[in-house]
């Protein structure tokens, strides 16, 4: 049996859209003779459709789409994922399904059993899981067809009280296909293959895992689809965020034949137990390039504009949005003040020359001058502080909104996860933007990205990585007036975000009491700012945004 | 028997606080004599805890202040709300449980076994539904204990496999109790009476309901806690929007009596079809007094701030701060610019001296030129468009931050949901603020508002009320220069948003078809400013925030 799977970028809602790339790799399979290919979890609306799923002209125009694949499945079968309506009338009105196509007929839909609704997972919120789960024959064999999530549950973490686990040992299939739509993070790589490997071993069968791929806003799908023989030995690998689609031979014996010259093979890397800045920075990289693309590539948008401080984190953002976007279509704005350093202008310009990027310089001091001239009846002869700082990070702000509305941009945000999780930011000025890049990480890894992107050639100045940080809002500003040093503060920020520690439990690690009473006190304090705050690009197993909510009126943790 | 519901405002996550509040309510119970006092839903920890329920210190404090409200318990029994961990192993780690505590001992756990995933609820993330349940015993009283959702699977909605209506025929308790945490909107009044009369009437017993009141951030809780006979009959009704306590006797035959000597009524109106924005409009009034009110409460701070357009949607949320806060803590400012028309000073004037509220004058002019002055170069001569009007826009909330951040206040956001919906508004300028108060009432709504307000006495000024509606961000801009008329736009907004209509559906009704389509479009493409946007103060069943989740980059659906 020959089998292909097919690694699509699909766009959220656009069934049309879908509908044609589907049918194109149909028809491209039925060219190579196939005589099955496999597409991934809700492949058909995109993945996560969320509350679109509530409107019945949704799901009517998924029906629809699938009869049209249908139609083209003579001489080949199709596995394509789309909600299905629960016509039982008891529990939530769809499933997640599978719907094995063939012969212009619908030959069996496969429910998902294994619901997630945790971190950015709310499936729960409209799909009831299956009541029953059996395996499938075509062509002689028997497949087990599972969905993302429904392999997860071999682990020790039973979430789930049934699951098609229990089932699969009775009625020995001699294959599994899986369909994914299972994000992104720097640990999933290790994680996926360690359990599709574990559910090869433990049915003795091959597993053919297909993932989408593509950026939806916040959560970047990295594709990676994997087939493992039945002893759990990696057969190929597809691209890892792009789209692919790899052929192979199953023989009557249920041996793999896969026809390409290279065999992909996979390092495993060992998962750190801290804080490792530069644990799978490439991967990182990559998966912050396709967030930035596929952003404006959906949006229907093609130029970014971002501001340039002429510190590390714009200098990553702006670099990573060239390497996305290409030259032609990122514009930078340098927008000193009187307390800008001589080197934050000379340093921001290096960085557009070195990349052959457009930039502007707007000084800010005149309109600094016009605010604070009107605000002297309120503000009186009371002290400079934190107003007169975000004053002109707000002016910085409109400037930057100024031009893209302008000029049909999009403002790229350059606040970083260290600075979001203690507040360290200004509402409507530095924490501006549609889509935030650098959001979900740590400053150590923004300094990580840095020496990933030089690596090759130098794109960001030495100097911009080597001066110490600073926000220059005050005279002398220095980030470490505010914040700990970073090699501390990520750190404690790691074990509070990631890892859910208890203040007295990180404080027994061995870091300072009143430091971690007053760093975990920003964070709980700063919930409000990170609500209003754009999509963040996620990269780690908890990102800010839907990944982890909180209340904002609640009184501290600590 | 003597029974004592009590209504409580609780801050989430302030456990000690919460604790310190129903132990009161338990030694006030004993001067009474009662026998029984009744709390809401996860009482102990305030509604809703979201991921602070993922920390395993949250819900160790818990069981530790569980442990001390025991220690309250000679001769008396307590029911309260809290998370319960599941020791199981399979499934979420938590119960969503209610304790009943008596003489120092923790005698019963009842776990709820309807979780609600849908619209604001997300409580599949953190709870597993109850395996097993059944009804308790105490000084000889057959009794049901029921937590929220339980007895909403009454109607024919049947979301949840196993529930204890189920169960409740065979096991003939003599009463119900249920422990809510039930938030308001405009229906809700109607909806929550005729589920408690179907429950009281199916199972022919008495039901004492117990809901949680005051505002968390987006969700409004009522109160409005009530108790019917077993023939449904209404017996009593807490007070809406405030705390509140009663006490009742059951007789040995099962009669209810009520001590007190105004025995509330309540008048059920009927549910308008279609969208009716005079519907329970002081209901919402009220709502929006307590979400500002306990917003400044809980946040800790105590004084708004508000810009003052001289329009409807500023009026409005002026005077309700007024009535929220005092007047001593209101601060409205004026920032007319050279495209202020002379009435919008005027009647904002206006409005300040009749509610006797400070003011200050600040105007944009100068600024905005300074602006248009430093772009000038990037601008060049291109025509004056949104990009301008947006500049005016984002100096207006540059300068409200700017002096909430010095005076130590809390910016209120103005706009309403005919405009969020349309994307009518300015992301960091109009659209900034820490709360929304009129997110959730579409603009006529907000004109019931206003007629509300001046039942009594003229508050809002005539002329406020009586204009065209204007942005005033160029020369004789007028709403109706980009939206349709309100009473036709609402309607649509209604259809789509409230009722989930299809664009179809909508145009059947005999919508302008090309009109329909027009406005939806500018719904679905504005998602990701609502994803910026402050919380909204809900007051509808379908409010934009964390009950409406949909794709920013999705292709339209229409």
């Amino acid at each position: 049996m020959k089998i292909i799977i097919a690694q699509q970028n699909y766009h959220i809602g656009n069934i049309a859209g879908n509908t044609a790339k589907i049918i194109d790799a149909i028809r491209s399979a039925k060219a190579e003779k196939a005589d099955l290919v496999i597409f991934s979890e809700l492949s058909l609306c995109g993945y996560p459709p969320k509350d679109l799923l509530y409107f019945d002209e949704f799901i009517e125009k998924c029906n629809t789409a699938i009869h049209s694949i249908q139609n083209e499945t003579e001489n080949i079968a199709v596995l394509i994922g789309a909600p299905q309506q629960n016509i039982d009338k008891q529990g939530k009105k769809l499933f997640n399904a599978a719907y094995f196509l063939e012969n212009r007929s619908i030959k069996h839909i496969i429910q998902k059993t294994c619901i997630p609704t945790y971190d950015v997972f709310d499936e729960d919120r409209y799909f009831e899981p299956a009541k029953t789960w059996n395996i499938i024959e075509y062509k002689g064999k028997k497949i087990a067809v599972t969905i993302c999530e429904d392999i997860w549950n071999i682990n020790d973490t039973l979430l789930y009280p049934i699951s098609p686990m229990d089932i699969l040992s009775t009625q020995h299939p001699e294959m599994m296909i899986n369909l994914s739509a299972s994000p992104f993070d720097y640990l999933h790589d290790e994680h996926r293959l360690s359990i599709v490997k574990a559910n090869a071993l433990q049915y003795n069968i091959p597993i053919f895992y297909c993932n989408t791929v593509g950026s939806q806003t916040d959560l970047v799908f990295d594709g990676a689809s994997i087939v493992v023989d039945h002893k759990g030995n990696l057969i190929s690998r597809l691209k890892s965020f792009k789209e692919d689609a790899q052929c192979f031979n199953i023989d009557k014996n249920g041996k793999i034949e896969y026809a390409s010259e290279s065999i992909h093979t996979l390092e495993q890397n060992i998962i750190p137990q801290t804080f490792d800045p530069t644990f799978n920075i490439s991967q990182i990289y990559e998966a912050l390039i396709l967030g930035i693309k596929d952003y404006f590539d959906k949006m229907g948008f093609n130029k970014a504009i971002i501001g340039n401080s002429g510190g590390i984190d714009s200098a990553v953002t702006i670099a990573l949005a060239t390497a996305a976007l290409g030259k032609e279509n990122v514009l930078t704005v340098l927008m000193p003040s009187a307390y800008s350093s001589s080197h934050s202008v000379t340093d921001a310009v290096e960085l557009c020359k070195i990349l052959q990027i457009e930039y502007h310089v707007i000084p800010i001091e005149k309109i600094n001058d016009a605010m604070l001239h009107e605000l002297k009846p309120v503000f009186k002869e009371m002290p400079f502080n934190v107003a007169e700082e975000n004053i002109q990070s707000r002016i910085r702000g409109n400037i930057l909104m100024a031009i893209a509305n302008k000029l049909n941009y999009i403002l790229l945000n350059t606040s970083n996860k260290s600075e979001l999780a203690t507040g360290y930011g200004t509402l409507y000025g530095d924490m501006a933007g549609g889509i935030s890049v650098l959001g979900d990480c740590y400053k150590l890894q923004v300094y990580e990205l840095a020496k990933f992107i030089n690596k090759e050639k130098n794109v960001i100045p030495e100097n911009i990585i080597s001066k110490e940080p600073s926000a220059e809002l005050r005279p002398n500003q220095k980030d470490s007036d505010s914040l700990p040093d970073y090699f501390i503060l990520d750190k404690i920020l790691y074990l509070f975000i990631e890892q859910t520690y208890s203040p007295d439990a990180i404080k027994k690690i061995g870091f300072d009491s009143t430091l971690v009473d007053k760093i975990l006190r920003m964070v709980n304090s700063n919930e409000y700012k990170r609500n209003q705050f754009c999509p963040i690009i996620r990269i780690s197993p908890k990102s800010f945004g839907s990944g982890r909510r909180l209340p904002i009126v609640a009184k501290h943790l600590s």
